[in-house]
């Protein structure tokens, strides 16, 4: 009897660590969520080094001397084609990078699902645009600012509230 | 009775297992304090984007024919002072993005809280001045390579620190 | 009688568990290859900068008015031994970093550990060539293109992985 009590009272300290304790599994519907995303993301990011190469090879423009694949061509930068791309992969490298951290780390403090999942699906569908219509078709502005900026406020909403649970911490 | 002593000793194994198990959750604050260090960082670099923006905005200086948002210019690069603001935010990601991992995997080794979160302040700081005497006032050296060598320092602690931990999982 | 019953069914429930709660720590074996091979590669990135700086000693190459050391110089852009370190680091973060995000998701699904352990082997030694043939000697092609091949589909793979594990989370 005193020992089932023990058990039951273990069981429910158990389920009150559970919002801690489990953030980082497969258990965590926000988690599994975040990796889905994220997995969105990194592919999205490694195409835009084939679209890269993709583009030195329509237009034979190569950096190095090594990688002339063609007969008589020299070695080239400054391409404005290539150089698109390599300004929008750098750009993904910039804001895509620190968000795949900074939306771990929201994870960690067990953020309201419905919230913390929209702002995975909104940030990965907007940078998924940004790419779009910087590299890919060069619409005009303010398609790619809007683009930008979304995933630019939702990592800094997630600053914010991770901040704020933190602060004592400093 | 016999029960009971299961359950304590169950429990007691479990208290050892906490020192692993609960490393990455709000519960451990060296985790809690890479939280919010990190979270400053990420903020810090987002904010050298905005910086970019400014200085484009500031120097009417754009690389895309979309971006022209003032009559009569012209697509333009290698400007210095955006250059210059473009440099620190790219020795950001080759020195910060690394750490974040780094760190990270440096809680898991479960460290000294003190040195562990001395550290990552230090760090942070460190960083911030980089960009102070690097991309807002350019300040005469060696004050740069004195913050920049700081991250990298305490990134290379961090490294030696879990290799020596993991080694034996080569 | 009961109450042992039920404690050894927590028990149970706990091992089943496991597979899911404890991956994130150094009990499991599969995570810890990836803290040691992630280490070497946030080793191998920072000793990047240190290269970039070699060469700008060597070549007196500097880009920032405060960091011209030497008397008679001045600031120079475009040097083609400096550039060609620049364009491997920058490789090095368009490709590692993303899969250290990548690979850490991938071990919260809890892999088979021969080939989890085997990958992040591949990988890292194949990133470790990349950097031997593109930034230390210019070897022929396609030395250059099949390590940076290696990485690249030893990510997709993973995400394929992960993608599949959640992808009723989208």
């Amino acid at each position: 009897m005193s020992s089932s009590h023990m058990n039951s009272s273990s069981s429910s300290s158990n389920s009150n660590n559970n919002s801690t304790m489990d953030l980082l599994t497969l258990e965590n519907p926000v988690f599994c969520c975040y990796l889905f995303w994220a997995t969105v993301l990194v592919v999205k990011m490694l195409l835009m080094s084939l679209l890269t190469a993709l583009q030195r090879f329509r237009y034979k423009v190569f950096p190095n001397e090594e990688d002339l694949f063609f007969k008589n061509i020299e070695v080239q930068f400054d391409d404005p084609r290539v150089e698109r791309v390599r300004r929008a992969h750098r750009n993904d490298m910039e804001n895509i990078l620190p968000y795949f951290i900074m939306a771990l780390i929201y994870v960690c403090t067990n953020p309201n699902p419905m919230i913390a999942c929209n702002l995975f699906r909104l940030a990965a569908i907007a940078r998924i645009v940004h790419t779009l219509v910087y590299a890919v078709v060069a619409v005009p502005q303010p398609s790619r600012i809007l683009a930008f900026a979304t995933m630019l406020i939702i990592t800094f909403y997630m600053a914010a509230v991770v901040a704020l649970r933190t602060l004592r911490f400093i």
